[in-house]
Formats: structure tokens, sequence, C-alpha cells
């Protein structure tokens, strides 16, 4: 199946790099704290980051406690920039597929991986890698787009009344399964559509136990400095699971 | 928190009656074949069903080899018609909320509930009541709307084309839970809406290990006969898990 590396298109790379610079976006408000609120004690674990992008999160991890800690990613431009801004004698970098995981041969207490598997076609193989690498009763918490996010096929995305409100969400093929062609500062952004229950289904045929699972909305604090994302009451951005490695006994 | 007997009405008992004595609906189709996809081997197991309703599904229980089920609802004129209709030496149908279910004193080996949990407020509740009157490893299997239906607060469900045809899902207020009204048969019907998320922590942190999570979707075979129901593809009708009781050890 496909791997597909956007983040070394150069054009992609700076649009998102753009937005990653903005400090006020999505990700800072709700992907990251909703991450980071699933993340257990880290003293003394061994931490591998899927998708790791520029490194913030593995330099996080050391701070935290993780005594190893190793990021991988398929795009060289993103690694270049995480071991320039985010090195430590403790964390490595590896330019690397995660749909190749299954020739990584160490073990890991915890893997995490933050709004990468959405571009990702063979989810089932990484999950079941990710389980192969995991020590027992080791934790995997990742991110992604919402389903309600990942199911759109083109067209307007919201209807608004005439003052540019977004009245709903035009919610269409949820249960058609698969890859999205998207526009992000490229065209041909390829994502890939689950429901919630395959998705769910997944992880447990797997072997994983899911202990939570998170949608994140605004809180008053935020919607009082940033009204707009009032519209995360209509489409969550954002699904969050974390979960347990089950031993069979 | 209030406890909702709309059965016991009688034009939305009418109503209902009429639309279940009808055998192609969306129950037929495509909620009980996934409900009963989910049941274990029911030999010899004690099952409690929630809401039984007409006790149809009691029956079944019976036939597929329980040694006694129990079946609970709220409405006293659906039990009158599941006692004259399903009666059976194994059977026993007990006038009861749902919501009162601390009450009763036995033990169960399987719980079950059909299209019931949308018309309750307390679901922490019942699902905290459920965990304790199953016997050790015991499953619980549900059907409740789909959150993509529940979450629905009034005005056109739909935006279609000029022929009438379905083009999408008019979503909004997914993040917001809680009560809405809707009209089915009568004005006022009371139904929760609870997220994915929330549904999914609740059932984790009450004990419960989530084995199989099901959106039904038509088959090409049930879309060739009737093809209204592609619909499902924009917005599934039912939501279904199975789990098991985790021994705490």
């Amino acid at each position: 199946m496909a791997k597909q590396n956007i983040y070394d298109n150069a054009i992609f790379y700076e649009g998102y790099k753009k937005i990653r610079d903005n400090n006020i976006n999505a990700n800072n408000l709700f992907e990251i704290p909703a991450l980071f609120s699933m993340m257990p004690d880290l003293k003394n674990k061994r931490v591998l980051d899927l998708g790791c992008g520029f490194g913030e999160h593995c330099k996080r991890f050391v701070e935290n406690g993780a005594s190893k800690v190793v990021g991988i990613d398929i795009s060289e431009k993103m690694l270049k920039v995480a071991k320039e801004e985010n090195s430590d004698a403790k964390i490595t970098y590896i330019n690397m597929a995660m749909e190749d995981l299954a020739q990584m041969k160490e073990q890991f207490d915890v893997v995490v991986s933050s709004l990468a598997f959405h571009y990702v076609e063979d989810f089932s193989g990484v999950v079941e890698s990710i389980y192969h690498i995991l020590s027992d009763n080791g934790m995997f918490i990742f991110s992604q787009e919402n389903p309600l996010c990942t199911c759109h096929t083109g067209g307007n995305r919201w209807t608004k009344d005439e003052n540019g409100k977004k009245l709903y969400l035009n919610l269409a093929n949820y249960g058609v399964e698969g890859e999205r062609e998207s526009v992000w500062f490229v065209d041909n952004v390829k994502k890939y559509h689950r429901t919630f229950s395959t998705i769910v289904n997944t992880l447990v045929e797997t072997g994983f136990s899911i202990e939570k699972m998170i949608e994140p909305l605004p809180s008053d604090e935020i919607l009082e400095k940033y009204p707009e994302y009032n519209d995360l009451f209509h489409k969550p951005d954002f699904l969050l699971i974390k979960m347990r490695k089950i031993n069979f006994y």
C-alpha cells in the first residue's frame, strides 16, 4: 500500500511550517493538550513517536522523564529541523515510514502518534506493528483528524448563514471508507477515512484495550478569546485514543 | 433524573406498533441482525433484556439456549403484548424502569438492550448497575441510535437535490450533549445525545472492555432491493457495542 511523503513537498512544507509557527492554532489549543493529558508517567520509559515531524513532542517526552526517545518520520525535511531544534542525547531521529515499523527490532513502553494516521492507508498493518514492539502492558496513544472531518469528499464543507456564520456541517459519505483527495497547501494530499467503528475494531482486534477517547471541544475560556472555535461543537477536528496492550493468557 | 415512559402513550404506541408490524424496516434489516451477530453462545446462560418491549428478543434468547431470561420494560402496554405473544416458562417479564436496575438482586451472564438507551438520561448510572449485576466475564451488548442521529436539534435533517435525493446530512451540535426533544408519532419524545467518546469513556471507566463496535451499513443485496437505504452511507442509523466485564485484580 502507498506510503505518502507530502511533508517533503516544498510548498506543502512551507505552508505547514507557517501555521505551526503561529501559536494560536487548533493543534496548540486542543490537540496537544488532549494528547499530553493522556500520557502516562514517562519516568524511565522508552518512547516511540510515529510521525514525529519537528520533534517538539520528542523533546517534551525527555523533559518529562523518558529514558530514551525514538522519533521516526518519512520526511527528511522535517527531521532536519528536528535535529537542529530538538536534539538531545536521549533522542534518536530516524528517517523511516511508519509502514516499515515491522523492521524496528527494539521494544518500547509507550508509542505515540500525533496527527499522522489519517495519512496512512494501511492502518491495521501499522497498529499490528505497534502491538509487536510494545512491552507488556505498554501504552499506545494517538491523535488523528476526527472521522467527521476525514469523511469529506469535496464541495462546501459548511452551510453558512448570510453573515458567514456556520450553521451546520454538510456531512456526506461517513460510511464510505478509503482514500480522499484533499487540498491543503498543495493538490492531491491523500487522506484515508475510517469510521469510529472501524478504528475501534482495528485496535481491539489487534489486542489493545481502549482506556480513553477524546474529541476535544473548546472551554468557555477559549471560546471567549477565540469565538471562531465554536464550530468545533458542530465538528470536532480531532479524535484521540489511549490504549493498553493486553497480555493474552 | 427523569425516567421516560413514552411507549405507554396511546398514540405513540399505535404508531410504533404499526412500523414494527411492517417487516421491512431499518430494525429488521440492520439493527437486529447486527445485534444477534454480537451475541455469544447463550447455552445455559442467564440473560437480562433492558427495554424488552414486545419480548421478541427474549423469546429468541430462549430458542438460542438461554436457561433463564428476564425482560424489563417501563411500559405496561408493551409487556402486556410480550406476555401474550412471547411467553415461555424460562422468561419473566417485569414492569420496571432500567434506571431502577440497582434494585435487581439477581446475577446475569449476558445483558442486552436494543434501541432503548437514547431515551435514558442517566446513562452512566444504568451502565454502573449493569456492571454490578453481571457475573465475572459477563457480556454486555447494546444498540442505540447513532450519535450522528441523536445530535439533531431540529430543522431539516437533510439537504436534498431538486429530485429529492439526499445529498448530505445537516450536521450540527454533535459536541453539545444532553436532551433533545423530537417528534416521533407524538410531540416531546425526549432523547439524550452523547458523543462517541462519552459513550466509550462511560463504558470503559465503569470497567467494561470493548470488544466490538458496529455502525450497520447496507449490503449490495439490500441496496438492490431497497435503494432508499443508500442514505445510511451518509448517516448510519444505529450504533452497537459489545463489551466484557473486566475482573479487577
